[in-house]
């Protein structure tokens, strides 16, 4: 396979294969040499301490090219950052994590192991996490069946995390209306876990996704379910929490969430039905809003019906004459008042673009020397 | 009956006989002349326009005395604010009514028309509301009754509007374990409103108390649930609402227990349930903090345990030395701080005593000069 003979890719397979989820030390050491050198290094424990302690106990086992093949067998491949599919914008919040310590060592995913016919960029562009206990009641799958059938009707990607309970109720529903659906693993990709749902994981690849930061052969692990956990929340625009007891690991995704700026949602249900309870102490704490359907979520995680999903509509509506700029950004940018600063949130309702393509427009924006950020916001750069 | 005799009682029966409601302008003319005079000008026209607009119906009909000799007929009386029973304390949210131009006209009551055994004050000294839609469903009436009965086991008295449904459930589960529970009526004490609750509403009174602020004879209309849900908050620590659909009394309820300053709680449901929409509302807009059980509700009434029904062991632990103060002001003047200002809330956390509790404190502190207040909050005046 060509791709597997790209040095770039082959360091990230090295790395996400030697890591094994996210480190910081591991993000430092590539951003001051570069992958190739980084993973060079790596092999030879060249390092510091951080590092090392990290990886030592893998570093000598280069199983890269072996994992590339293996996910290549799939059908499937590896997404890096240099991949026009990475969701580079998706994982931005990361890089201003510096509030709870349990979060600090956690950054972005090196790389994902991905097998399935979806655009990792492209379907997680509009895309909600619903997520949830494995112990649902009736109630809660069907809730569940209608919060992410009615998102997957309106085009919006059903992220889950591919468990018993709401997750599989949250993929199936999606799949049922003919959306699309994008499934995070805590092992490899090769592997389906639950494994009673080996059959729903691979139709959730036939027509959205299965995605996992670990190489394949990987095995799931209490910790790696808490680092998947973060991906599930960095790939969503927000998170619904339909069902989960009063320790649930899907208030541990609303908890990424919430670090990374994303509204965290819970559907209540009976006061008398154990498996609510972890949602409404989310409600109760304000830690959660309170939703009752794919309304109340739409309403929370952007603007309905002018996701960047339209972008067709958009670039017919505005052009691309407005500096070359593509049409969400120079949307974007027509949302920025003469003077002052704007909030990410402000202009997302200004604009009528998703929180999550404003993020990603305002890259673009910073980068062409359109707007800049100071700690009152975001301001434009040059008169209208 | 000797009472009937009062005539500062008779005056009352007569304002509260011939406005049939709470009236800003009556009000005024009362606190200017002394009710006494106020009612003898009433009777001859002498008033202002705005009093005689609302009064002009009725002014002639002299019904007083038959009013009083009716309830006297039921083992009744009319409770006046000379009474010792007359709960002050519980109206004085009425003062500061400045903001929802839907609420401007309406004050405390003029007198209280009461069938039961139970002080009016003394059985509103602890006391949450539990309200909500006559369309039950068997869910709400289960929840209702575990959390009145929980309350009413902890001591507090349930107050509710005698309603099918949530309200009905509600008394007969604090009825259910011997607890306190009143109901107030939109109309006269006399009528037995729903029919169907005829029976039920003599065991409230013979256990608690049925409570109208309009004469006996008056028909239920629909301005006077409006006005009776302001009743209902005002004489509860707090509203909690088990059901409500969209558009609910309880909700108006609930809107009455805001702007008096009172917690706010609402029980969520199934999503799926019509009975459930009015509460999951509440708490998606922030009118309401969702509440699971009697424990929740405690937590957001006041400190559990240490309300003002514990007058005796308080006196106990703190003596009356302290300026002669009774228990309970004594209590919360030991929560002040020697300088600063504090907030009726901040007192009752510092001083373990409800809010309401609180509230009545300070009133005998502002009388006897040992607090003042401010724009910032209540500060004592003296040394510690």
């Amino acid at each position: 396979m060509t791709r597997a003979l790209d040095p770039e890719r082959l360091a990230r397979a090295y790395v996400s294969t030697v890591t094994q989820g996210p480190s910081r030390a591991v993000e430092q050491l590539i951003a001051s040499r570069g992958v190739i050198d980084a993973a060079a290094t790596m092999r030879t424990g060249d390092v510091p301490k951080a590092v090392w302690d990290r990886i030592s106990a893998r570093a000598h086992l280069d199983s890269a090219a072996q994992s590339l093949d293996m996910v290549a067998a799939l059908d499937g491949r590896l997404v890096i950052p240099s991949d026009e599919e990475w969701p580079a914008w998706r994982f931005l919040g990361f890089d201003r994590q510096d509030g709870a310590p349990d979060k600090r060592d956690a950054g972005a995913p090196f790389a994902l192991w991905v097998v399935g016919s979806a655009s990792i960029a492209a379907s997680s562009e509009r895309a909600v996490a619903v997520v949830g206990t494995r112990a649902a009641t009736s109630y809660g799958e069907h809730v569940t069946a209608e919060i992410a059938g009615d998102l997957a009707v309106d085009g919006w990607t059903v992220v889950s995390g591919g468990a018993y309970g709401i997750d599989g109720a949250a993929h199936r529903a999606a799949l049922g209306v003919g959306g699309c659906t994008v499934a995070v693993l805590a092992c490899g990709v090769d592997r389906a876990y639950p494994a009673g749902h080996e059959r729903l994981l691979r139709r959730v690849s036939e027509s959205g996704a299965v995605i996992s930061e670990y190489p394949p052969g990987t095995h799931p692990a209490r910790y790696r379910f808490l680092a998947r956990n973060r991906v599930v929340a960095a790939l969503s625009d927000g998170v619904v929490v339909v069902e989960a007891g009063w320790r649930s690991g899907a208030r541990n995704t609303a908890s990424w969430a919430r670090s990374l700026g994303r509204p965290v949602m819970a559907v209540p249900g009976p006061v008398t039905s154990a498996s609510s309870t972890g949602c409404h102490r989310m409600i109760r704490e304000g830690e959660a809003r309170l939703v009752t359907g794919a309304r109340d979520i739409a309403a929370e995680v952007g603007v309905i019906g002018t996701g960047a999903g339209d972008d067709d509509a958009q670039d017919a509506l505005f052009g691309r004459d407005l500096d070359r700029l593509p049409a969400t950004p120079a949307r974007v940018l027509d949302a920025f008042p003469a003077s002052g600063a704007r909030s990410v949130q402000e202009l997302s309702v200004d604009s009528g673009v998703t929180v999550s393509a404003v993020r990603s427009a305002l890259v673009v924006l910073e980068i062409e020397g359109h707007a800049g950020r100071d700690e009152s916001g975001w301001f434009r750069i040059g008169g209208l």
